[in-house]
């Protein structure tokens, strides 16, 4: 290499690198099948996280419709692990939804949402942990996730994110997440508490978190399980009676001696096993995370290293219109289009088949029980809306409600009914500790998923400091 | 009177007698509202029981869509009591249902039921008690009604109806209804079984019968009301604990000196006041018994003595379209035009307003319970399908199941799913003595209004002797 090539291509390199970095986010103006301009404000874009960024995290920015200058920031984690950020936009409180119709190989199209928490507040939906969605590792060991090394990581795309965004450093901050995230999200606030107890910049104007069906006590959920089911008529009396005799209220940790009890939940899972753990009045349907039949096909020549696989495993069968998740069929048709991923900005040869959940990622559960980061929090007088719907078996209210009791709160306002358009929408309770809880009637496992309108006006009241 | 005139006015008479009594049935061809010819047999018609026929029971009779020769025959009540057979047979198990759209003041119009039971079953709906749809009395003393006598009358309605209809009179016979009909059926059917055994003619070829969300033991249904209401996740668990310590599982009969239990009672109500209780997830809405305004207009000249109320009675708020009691409202425009009244053969001058259901009867409840009817039928080998809409709060499936352990029949088959399209549609359990029970997953108080194809599927099964 001569004298005179190597500074050229040193430049060329920084320019490279710089033309990378300012293109880490963009200003989406269109989306295919939106019809027209979008009438929100979405940015898109990577931030570089872990060790030298080797860890992309994808996000999905709605700027709020009211005030953004103002507004609250939610920071929104959806569950899993692994499972998009797009399904917090596009299916429970970000301002767009598929229309549901049959698939004819065209592109599914979208409308607006007009019960999306944008409304109230800027939403940041972020594809955590790596791997997740559009997230993506640049090494085989930044592929590694975790819950702690997703909470160091959302806490570091936070404040990276921040620092890009100044005019929003001030805002209040909320941090989300439903499901899975009940593990993660309460240790994510802890972390950005302490930072900012710490004075490491920027300082974040943290101000709380929202749960919804939120995994907090593993046990505890599966637990109540045995109570929510017999509450909802799906098994006897009689069956309840035996396994709170014989296996005394632990269903979980179970001695392997006591054959009534093992006998009983055996008779429990059979009686359960068809129904739908989502929203136990809803049909069950094939896979809530599909491979569809053509994204599959199209994977093969994305994916060479799961060839193999591909001819092992027979295709799960697809769901059909009517089911919900025929609607998540939608999202892998669109997010597998070439003309949406360029629309998205996704970074081309970064990511194979989009899938909508993750399951297959490299995650270690390291996070029990997120008890004791609820316990910290409120004395640090953070504020929190828990809210569960109730037709929800994968972690059913009365888990939710058990370890909201053993937090030994006082009770600022007791149990009452909070009413939409003159209607009950569920039951809500406040304690002292600037916690709120509700239950949403009717709804499932991701609540704004299934009472869309209910959930919106929940969300509104709590954010802007209104009783529910 | 001249010797000549008394003989023809004689003759006259029995002309109109016989006339009167040939007429006293019709076959239905057209329903204003349903397109073409009806594709279903239907005749509507009066039968006089009691005092000298002085108590006309109006019915409708749909033929079985199968094999009317050999199929059951079911005769259906309506509950209230005071509520039309009309509600069955347009809402419920019949074969036909409004077109539920915003009335335009033009005729509501009807459409096929594709889950109707008469695809199984020959079905009897009957007006029943007098002065119940298009039932009426001819004289005020006719007109007092009762369990008692209800039971009564239905008997001698149904043996007068076979002898008009010989070619059904080997047919299997069930009785069946829902809601109140779960105090008369059970007597109804020892009625019949007795007259049976006493060989009054003509004999019934009686089978079973079949109760949907049934009133037994009202004492024990609405303690249930409070166990169901906790399930359902509309009290709080500490209410809840409080309720069943304060008031030891007893919510009826409370001693007035035991203020914790009656607080927490008041506590109860309020919670759960604005809960539609026909189906806990439905929005409540205006009246189940509406009185539109234009045909309260036109109840004034219709029936003078209820003029002077109708100025002192506010009216109540109408139900908007999305209200299941919209569909109800219907009724009202539908079942108070002449037209209709024509063709379903309404004697002029019978009745005034039809109401759906006429809570103003003069009706003794006489039956307190009819725990005793089932142990006794139960002996004599009698088949039952017990079935429960298990989100119905007006009578909880937990009542119905509690009155089914007090029978303490032995289980023949025990709580399984039952299925419809590969879902699960509810859970069932047969007992020894031939009784059935099934819950419908997701069902109101009319549970085949709310879950028809399941509770077609259930009945379909049940009445061809297979297991759900």
């Amino acid at each position: 290499m001569d004298k005179l090539c190597f500074p050229l291509l040193l430049l060329l390199l920084l320019v490279q690198l710089c033309m990378q970095l300012a293109a880490s986010y963009s200003t989406v103006k269109f989306l295919p099948g939106f019809q027209g301009p979008l009438p929100f404000e979405l940015e898109t874009g990577y931030v570089g996280v872990g060790e030298s960024g080797d860890a992309q995290l994808f996000y999905y920015f709605v700027k709020s419709e009211k005030n953004p200058r103002e507004d609250p920031l939610l920071l929104w984690l959806t569950g899993g692990p692994g499972c998009s950020a797009f399904s917090g936009l596009a299916y429970e409180i970000g301002p767009i939804n598929f229309n549901v119709v049959e698939y004819n190989g065209s592109l599914p199209t979208l409308h607006l949402n007009p019960y999306s928490w944008t409304k109230e507040a800027s939403i940041l939906f972020v594809d955590s942990p790596v791997g997740t969605g559009y997230s993506y590792a640049k090494t085989p060991l930044a592929s590694q996730a975790g819950d702690f090394k997703q909470v160091q990581q959302v806490d570091q795309f936070l404040r990276k994110w921040l620092l890009d965004h100044p005019e929003l450093l001030s805002n209040p901050v909320y941090i989300g997440g439903d499901s899975y995230s009940g593990l993660v999200v309460p240790a994510l606030v802890q972390q950005i508490s302490n930072e900012n107890e710490e004075d490491i910049k920027p300082l974040i104007n943290l101000q709380g978190y929202i749960l919804g069906n939120a995994a907090t006590e593993p046990t505890v959920e599966e637990n109540s399980k045995i109570p929510f089911a017999h509450g909802m008529g799906l098994i006897s009396n009689e069956l309840y009676e035996s396994l709170k005799m014989g296996c005394g209220g632990e269903y979980v940790n179970v001695d392997p001696k006591n054959e009534v009890c093992l006998n009983d939940i055996q008779a429990f899972s059979k009686l359960t096993s068809e129904i739908e753990g989502a929203h136990i009045l809803e049909p069950r349907c094939p896979f809530s995370s599909p491979k569809p039949r053509e994204s599959s096909r199209k994977r093969r020549s994305l994916n060479v290293n799961e060839q193999s696989q591909e001819f092992l495993v027979p295709e799960p069968p697809l769901p059909t219109i009517g089911c919900r998740t025929y609607g998540y069929l939608l999202s892998y048709y669109w997010n597998n289009d070439y003309n949406v991923r360029k629309a998205l900005r996704i970074r081309l040869g970064s990511k194979g088949e989009w899938q909508r959940c993750n399951f297959g990622l490299p995650y270690a559960r390291e996070i029990h029980s997120s008890f004791s980061y609820h316990v910290s929090l409120s004395t640090k007088g953070y504020r929190s809306l828990i809210y569960s719907g109730d037709h929800d078996m994968m972690v059913p209210f009365l888990g939710t409600e058990a370890w909201i009791k053993s937090l030994n709160y006082s009770i600022a306002d007791d149990w009452r009914p909070w009413i939409l358009h003159s209607q009950v929408a569920g039951y809500t309770r406040t304690y002292s500790n600037r916690m709120t809880y509700a239950t949403v009637k009717g709804g499932g496992h991701t609540a704004p998923e299934y009472r869309p309108a209910e959930c919106y006006a929940m969300f509104q009241r709590w954010i802007n400091h209104d009783p529910l």
